[in-house]
């Protein structure tokens, strides 16, 4: 409340960043859990389990690492909205919508999962997979570019070096995403290797920043 | 607790307040969560994925379509939620029933929107959609309109603007869709158009209303 | 941390108990909404849609009153809960143990729930469903039965009337549902009546007693 | 903020911690509560209902124990994490992926939950089950010894009878679970019972120290 604000503008305190957040939190851990909804018990007649279920169960595992990465990039989303709201002190509107629209792809995103557990071979499925989950990147990096213009709204203590990350961090996955749809058109295979080194990429990149 | 209360008022603050958002919260969250559920993965043989995936994916676009909206109408409604929340400062035994009764049809939703996106081409169907949703934001309007009454339970500063804005939002949407209710009549397809009409409606009249 | 305790009692404040409240919020706030799952989108062939979907949908219509039904006994006992820790300053091990024995229950409600939505005229489902819900309520009557015995774990400011509701509420439910159980061995239909009565005689006693 | 810190050690201290119970309560209350979707209403043709039901619901006894078994196990990790963040008070970055970790195999239990409930007699399931469960507990663990190792992240008082109680508990039931591994080469059905063991032996072993 002590510090210069825009002509008009309306800010609202209290208890409704927690009540954002509480949602942001909740919608996160349902999405989170209901990544596993797609890893479906085998359905094998009585007299037949013992001899087939290892195979079933088998074939269930690239539907478990899809679900281990998905569980992964949501987390890692997670991490980031938790880094950024850790900035922000005050909301308005604007802020409330740009957070939604955020929170709309994320609740969205066991669906490109679930697809890509059953069709991963399939290049349409891995683009829309990839875009989907650019697309939600960039959303939540805009909760982020929206009050960079709104210094009213985030703690005065920022300094240049946290900006900076959070800028860079803005752009990296989405644009490795979009590299993977690229490279999507040559092989479907590779594209899953990109996405591992895109975890990676993330993790290396942040902790050199950090220096 | 330094306001003119009716005889016999029994007000409950403190934690309380904090459980019943925590309640509203979650239950939004996962209401919202669950919609994706609605968006199933196609089951395709084998050997014809790679043709029919495309067309298959293709036709869950309507189901897609009305995931979004659904999702924009139930953030609405917890976005008026949360600024109603904002004003109250303490609750009663009558604010927890109402509050519960609009939550009851907010966990309700999930259903009349899987009913719209498999069959919204039926006009029963669109009623159904249509009527819930006016009935669910009646419910989040008498929140309002019960703690109007009851001057004890809210904050001090509410200004003449805030509660005009409130009491007309709380009309205008149900509005809107017992409009599209009559327009079901003549047709089905204009309805869609008139509730991305009410969206923007809703948006564009709360800018006007806020300046 | 000023009154007198027990020998050897391990007493644990501060955010413990916030983390109890937030896990049986969130309980609540998801078996609540997954009642709603219980009502399945019919599955018609596309060229009978327009016939045959008014006729399926009114055969939801006891599946959506044992929603209703469900959702408002889960309901009454959140506010119940509610009350209950209002009370409650401190934790320790046994009042997490009797918290997390009635969450066990809840998060099971939707199964009878589910139960009695498609086999409702069945005696069997009828005491199962019953049984459940008794069993839930008197769980929830023995956290109060807990702290009672434990004057260390709650507010001084508990007056005698309180206490006296909350004990008789405690058993009023649970009572009631046994007897409907006898009543099933009568008539099925008679219980779902019993069932009615039970909300209102809840309602109007509270009301009473509140005098 | 009043202790001696690492070099070059971030520690994130505000509503950062909160929100990481959040997430971790969330995923808990919801991964306790899909457990009960594996028990599903059977289906059962029109005229047979009466003569086939009570039968079809014994059937479905082996997937409520499995039901309750795995909801303690659960409220047990719960609890363990529960007291865990009762001691701290910062986080790092190290914690967040410590904890999301523990998280990711939490929100996966309901897979295996639902395995057991359908083929528990398959030794194959029974390995299955006992191992996620005792990656689980080690996870959770590790958020017990990272934070060891950093005395700047938790509270001043912890005491050296907690600290040995958290080390101990943090093998136990991993231990056990293991061994229940091994009795599996020789009976299946031993190993349901070395399970109930352990949950006897953790609640006794845990009153024994306590003292």
């Amino acid at each position: 409340m002590d510090k210069p604000r825009g002509e008009g503008q309306r800010v609202e305190g209290g208890r409704g960043l927690d009540r954002i957040l509480a949602l942001s939190d909740g919608e996160d851990a349902i999405a989170i859990t209901l990544l596993v909804l797609n890893i479906e018990v085998p359905e094998i007649p009585e007299d037949l389990v013992a001899q087939e279920l290892p195979g079933e169960l088998l074939d269930l595992l690239p539907k478990l690492l899809s679900y281990v990465f998905s569980f992964l990039v949501i987390l890692v989303y997670w991490m980031a909205h938790h880094s950024i709201f850790g900035i922000i002190k005050e909301h308005d509107r604007g802020l409330l919508w740009v957070n939604s629209l955020f929170l709309m792809f994320v609740a969205l995103l066991p669906f490109p999962a679930a697809l890509h557990g059953e069709y991963g071979d399939q290049q349409l499925v891995v683009v829309l997979y990839a875009a989907t989950m650019a697309i939600t990147r960039l959303l939540l990096g805009s909760v982020w570019w929206y009050v960079l213009g709104k210094p009213w709204l985030v703690h005065i203590e920022m300094d240049p070096t946290t900006r900076r990350i959070f800028s860079i961090r803005g752009w990296v996955i989405p644009l490795i995403f979009l590299i993977s749809i690229v490279i999507s058109f040559f092989s479907v295979t590779a594209v899953v290797w990109s996405w591992i080194l895109l975890v990676v990429a993330d993790f290396v990149l942040l902790r050199m920043i950090r220096r």
